[in-house]
């Protein structure tokens, strides 16, 4: 019998366009080649009533959304993502990697739209029941880098998930800051991963970042 | 050039199948044969984006919500009443009828499903800006009652909002006394309002219970 391994909840961060999803994927493969199968999910969505929010939230039909009703939303989606996904597979000693967490509703609806920080963190601490990423990777990027990145990619095929990028760059930079300072609040969980070069060497990056915790964990043998 | 008069903002509570949005209709009904135009709402809903919170939480299918998930759409949905409907209305003094506030979250999430009511009252001071309705009904029936007329209802046509139909009669029960508490300690807005006899006679009530409030805030003479 294998001896169950510790669980681990890692989460991706960053503005839009600075390419954690495709990094989400990236390290997930590269786990899965080590024989590790983690439970990938993301944020607003991950479970069938969580993706209805990400419906009602992402477009761009969504303009003049209350930004009380918009960290709500996110929230409501956060909750029902953690009871119904994420508690129970660390619970199982699953390696759960998650696309944004509630440093995006720091980052976003905190420093970028203004809601009182201690308000979110209230909302973190019911909604989430208390539950902490062990390690946040911050995908660091230019804000106008994300303006165009975003823009280009809304051009595209897919659901409509425009709204955020129709921001303006000074939105985007409030947010960035808003992941800095998060960063240096809390720099032993937060890291900061240089996003403006190749996929390929941010995924490097980000191997080497959460390499040592995987090992603290017992993940190291694993073939 | 008419006195602008005070706005007001009235809500209407209760239990499932107790009769209260179609006491709205007729209050407000009332109110026009007075010359009063008031501005009607519901929640969850009363905005394009609430009424998109609405087709989340009230159907059959999302049975499984997570009851943090859900207190979180309710305010979702209320935050963005209260800027977009409510506050602009009561601004230009108007009256404002709602079926069901931050009560109903109070007495369902709370006394019913076990939320925090201290979260719920944090909930309420920033999604709703500190809005506090000047008079509140609670149509108050027998959960048994309940029970028994909103099957009825969601037997009919109409979309499906039957989700909090399907909860036994314990649910209902502990969300009744959840009003009943509230009107306890609130006797000067909340006012209880019984339900078991005839809607012509529960809207005299209702009628009866609002007149002073009307009258003290300068409503009578209109005509």
């Amino acid at each position: 019998m294998r001896k169950k391994r510790p669980s681990l909840f890692i989460t991706f961060e960053g503005i839009d366009g600075c390419g954690k999803s495709t990094q989400v994927k990236l390290f997930a493969r590269t786990l899965e080649r080590q024989g590790i199968r983690p439970v990938v999910t993301r944020e607003p969505g991950g479970t069938k009533l969580g993706e209805g929010v990400r419906r009602l939230v992402l477009p761009r039909a969504s303009t003049g959304m209350d930004p009380r009703m918009e960290v709500l939303l996110y929230f409501a989606a956060r909750a029902q993502n953690v009871a119904e996904v994420i508690l129970p597979a660390l619970k199982r000693g699953r390696i759960v990697l998650c696309d944004r967490f509630t440093d995006a509703s720091l980052a976003y609806q905190g420093y970028g739209r203004g809601i009182e920080l201690g308000f979110i963190r209230e909302l973190h601490r019911v909604a989430c029941q208390g539950l902490k990423p062990d390690l946040t990777l911050v995908v660091d990027i230019d804000p106008r880098t994300s303006v165009r990145r975003a823009r280009k990619r809304n051009r595209g095929e897919g659901p409509d998930e425009g709204r955020f990028e129709q921001e303006k760059t000074g939105f985007h930079r409030r947010v960035r800051q808003g992941y800095l300072e998060l960063i240096r609040a809390e720099p032993r969980r937060l890291k900061l991963i240089p996003g403006e070069q190749s996929i390929g060497a941010i995924h490097q990056a980000i191997v080497a970042r959460s390499r040592p915790l995987l090992v603290r964990r017992g993940w190291k043998g694993v073939k």
